[in-house]
């Protein structure tokens, strides 16, 4: 989702092709030998194939510089904004991802133990890292659409209320005002939260 | 270890501070001023900080074109290392971390389960993503440095044999041999493994 939506606001042409993780597609031989890692996403370019959402991300907003989707120009405001990729992608997303999609569910204290732990991660972004109105200060980014994904997440699960995560619940209905984020949702058939 | 090398190799002039983990010092108030997210490593520039090993190596290949450390010229190349670190922080780091650093520690059957997750990640790298001589093919590069983390640390726990994994094991040895690496070392109070 996060790769999709940096592709629809870089204005590139594309194709898209959904992998069913429930299905286990990222381990066929046919999407191995697209990515060895059997991981999710991939960017099939014509010079090859990239991975890691911040890796895709930071390469279209490299490449689509008219669309203005990061600070390309300076090396450090650049990593500056892949520092906070990295942090979504490291450490926000497992945690999240083991709260939410771990099978069999986790229960009682188990839960509560791992709820905790992602509060303290989703509140590191709206107290310390997310600058305002965007994620690194007035210019949209692609870390925007990133932190977006997790947003949603967060809305959907129950536990990113508007009282106690104003900023990202601010920032989440602003994403979901943007033509391109629409389309990216139309795209894989879901809807706004 | 990984940042650390790169700083070698770059002949850049820095001050290394120590973050004791097992003491949980990334949690203090002083370093969490310099990174709110409570994680290893930052980098101090005279612009900001920056963290996540990948955007810091990424950065001193960038700001260090002299000394070598990427294809900053082309973004699908530099994209390509980046994929390449993105696994292994995303993917090969956690899963590692795990299997050594748990406490209370893994044992029998979990213990098993995770090494078996643990040496089909390694084998990723060994097999598929290392193209050889060295990570990226015929040029040195930062994720030469990173991986050679990850090669010692399977080295040391007895499970990156030569037999199984040659390839990495030839990197490790030629990775020691490097200058750089032997400054990174002494510095740590470490030795080649």
């Amino acid at each position: 989702m996060a790769s999709h939506i940096a592709l629809e606001e870089s204005g590139a042409s594309f194709d898209l092709k959904k992998i069913d993780l429930k299905q286990a597609e990222q381990k066929t031989p046919e999407y191995l030998a697209i990515n060895p890692a059997g991981s999710t996403p991939a960017l099939v370019t014509d010079q090859g194939v990239l991975t890691e959402n911040l890796v895709i991300m930071g390469f279209i907003a490299q490449t689509h510089a008219q669309a203005n989707l990061a600070d390309t120009q300076s090396s450090f405001n650049f990593g500056k904004m892949q520092s906070f990729n990295g942090y979504l992608a490291s450490s926000l997303h497992p945690a999240v991802g083991k709260l939410m999609f771990s099978r069999p569910a986790l229960e009682g204290e188990a839960r509560a133990q791992q709820l905790d732990l992602v509060l303290t991660k989703y509140r590191v972004v709206e107290d310390s890292l997310f600058k305002g109105p965007w994620v690194m200060g007035d210019r949209y980014t692609v870390a925007d659409g990133y932190l977006s994904v997790f947003s949603r997440w967060g809305r959907q699960a129950g536990f990113l209320t508007p009282e106690s995560f104003p900023r990202l619940n601010d920032h989440l209905d602003r994403m979901q005002a943007r033509p391109a984020v629409q389309r990216m949702l139309a795209a894989e058939g879901l809807e706004a939260v």
